[in-house]
């Protein structure tokens, strides 16, 4: 555990996914959508136990979800809850936290996680993450973690990487040739084929040096709006002032405003079995499954002749589902969706 | 309205169809089965009216429900709700109710009834009940109502009638040639075939005088039981002495009891959109259906692709269903249920 490093968790966001059982009262980083008995966001803070001093985790989020995140990180720090008075994307978050954490310590090094990924092999997570940050505060170097792809994946972003360019310093670092956006699936085969393509996991590690300078360079209105606010932060004045200059900003990912702008990004190829659970079908994936192809999450679900369904009914007392091949089935809070898998894109049409 | 009608609702079924709608603590009976804001057992009653001064009303049923039948018919005199301390099937409820109603007015003719049965055309369903009334108080016939086969239906016991027979009083009731058992296809095929057979509704029609003689001729035992009871009825005892003698009684129908044994039983054919409400398909026959044949009970129930479906959920705020043909969905308090209607008869194997 190392004294200057700092943990960014992102949890403003408002994901639609996984209705009913996520709303916008509910996001999903404030879910336990996989039952293992912790939300997503207490499941990405438990990943950096032992890794980054509580008193160095920052978690912004929109003010609407600060109540949601004080409960369920009872420990976090009344003063590193960060809250936006609107949403506007990444950029804007990474921004404002980053002259923050710089105000508190100069020479902290910064990993900086969205609140709603999953992750299966926690060793090979912390592993990637402590190379990572070794690598960034050797070198003041930008890494994200690539995720090696499994599928032809035409739901997340890809990093190409240059395989004949490994870092000096870590043979296991590449510099990054280029970010792909969200391919079609002839491109995703394409990528899948080759093995110099990685999934974009939207995890980044950076001292804060780096990424002030970073948005200094190729952001600089965004930059002068939270430097200016040098002297307010930790005082009584700071979320009025936040309050006035969050909306100024523009609305960007930090994908935009400075990764794909910037010379020097390095990625790490890593295997650590990682999903967003951008959608039904990928919860499926990650849950365990029965040997009929079906995931459960709820107190006393009975499936018979089903397959390949996912069954999320974990405020339900009692569950029995007979002849499904391919649905989601999720209750929550009196509200009850069925709907094939195949057609899940469809369900934010439903609500 | 006369004031020598009686009307005997049996409501002491423990029905464990329409899981997980109705369980043993809330049987069909206590239901609003259909939606239409009233239970069965309301609905029951509310046919009635008009036809029977409240005084007269009888409602017997298991001791266990005594609070749910004083909820549901408020208006019901306490006096006229007889509890069985145990299922002993219809004879013993018929003999009691019986004898009870032959202290109070020896002049009754009495309706006894099921207290779960769903009827379509209240106007057709009053004519018929008027005409058997007027037949049994002038004959002292036993009559029942015989319904019109709109299918062959295995599900439901035949009557044959003579349509050589009319009655000379009335020419719309016929001197029942035999009871027939639940059939098998082919037989129920050919009843469905021929025009005089008929659905056992399990309504009957008779005085309280014909109905007494008929036990003390064919069930001579069981009608000594309750009639040793006559000086008891209708006194601070009654509850104690029938909780003694009730177990004593066989556990048989008033069909086996009474109806195959009698000489004189007469049928009234009627059709008037009839069903025991036996399962989930024949509920879904019988309610309101969409242009894709669909039936739901609920506040905001919606189908997309979803064809010949039963959604029951009128404690779901908020249902989406997709893609499915052919199944119930039902949820209760906490309990969910998706299954083919084809497979229903399962159901009581998977809670």
């Amino acid at each position: 555990m190392n004294e200057h490093t700092h943990l960014v968790i992102m949890a403003g966001g408002k994901g639609a996914r996984f209705w009913p059982l996520s709303s916008e009262e509910l996001p999903k980083q404030f879910l336990d959508v996989t039952g293992c008995g912790r939300t997503m966001l207490q499941s990405t803070l438990d990943r950096f136990k032992d890794l980054v001093p509580i008193g160095n985790v920052w978690v912004v989020t929109l003010a609407q979800y600060a109540e949601l995140v004080r409960e369920q990180l009872p420990e976090l720090p009344a003063g590193n809850l960060l809250l936006e008075p609107c949403g506007r994307n990444t950029a804007p978050c990474i921004c404002y936290v980053s002259w923050k954490i710089k105000k508190r310590d100069a020479r902290a090094n910064i990993v900086a996680t969205p609140s709603d990924h999953y992750v299966e092999n926690l060793a090979a997570f912390r592993t990637a993450i402590v190379d990572a940050l070794e690598f960034a505060a050797e070198t003041d170097a930008m890494v994200t973690l690539g995720m090696k792809a499994t599928r032809p994946e035409t739901g997340y972003g890809y990093i190409k990487a240059d395989l004949s360019y490994a870092s000096s310093r870590r043979k296991s670092i590449y510099r990054v040739d280029g970010f792909i956006e969200k391919p079609d699936l002839e491109h995703a085969k394409e990528y899948y084929a080759q093995n110099s393509y990685f999934w974009n996991s939207g995890i980044f590690i950076w001292s804060v040096t780096t990424v002030v300078n970073a948005f200094r360079v190729y952001d600089a209105q965004m930059s002068r709006l939270f430097e200016g606010l040098w002297n307010v932060y930790d005082t009584p004045e700071e979320q009025a002032r936040i309050n006035e200059v969050y909306p100024q900003c523009e609305s960007i990912s930090v994908d935009y405003a400075i990764m794909e702008k910037a010379e020097d990004f390095f990625v790490r190829p890593s295997d650590f079995g990682w999903s967003d659970l951008g959608s039904w079908h990928s919860l499926l994936e990650q849950l365990q499954k029965d040997e009929r192809g079906n995931a459960t999450v709820g107190p006393d679900v009975n499936l018979y002749d089903t397959h390949n369904c996912i069954v999320h009914t974990a405020g339900e007392k009692k569950v029995v589902v007979q002849g499904l091949d391919g649905y989601v089935v999720c209750e929550k809070d009196g509200t009850l969706l069925i709907c094939k898998l195949t057609e899940e894109q469809r369900i934010k049409l439903f609500h």
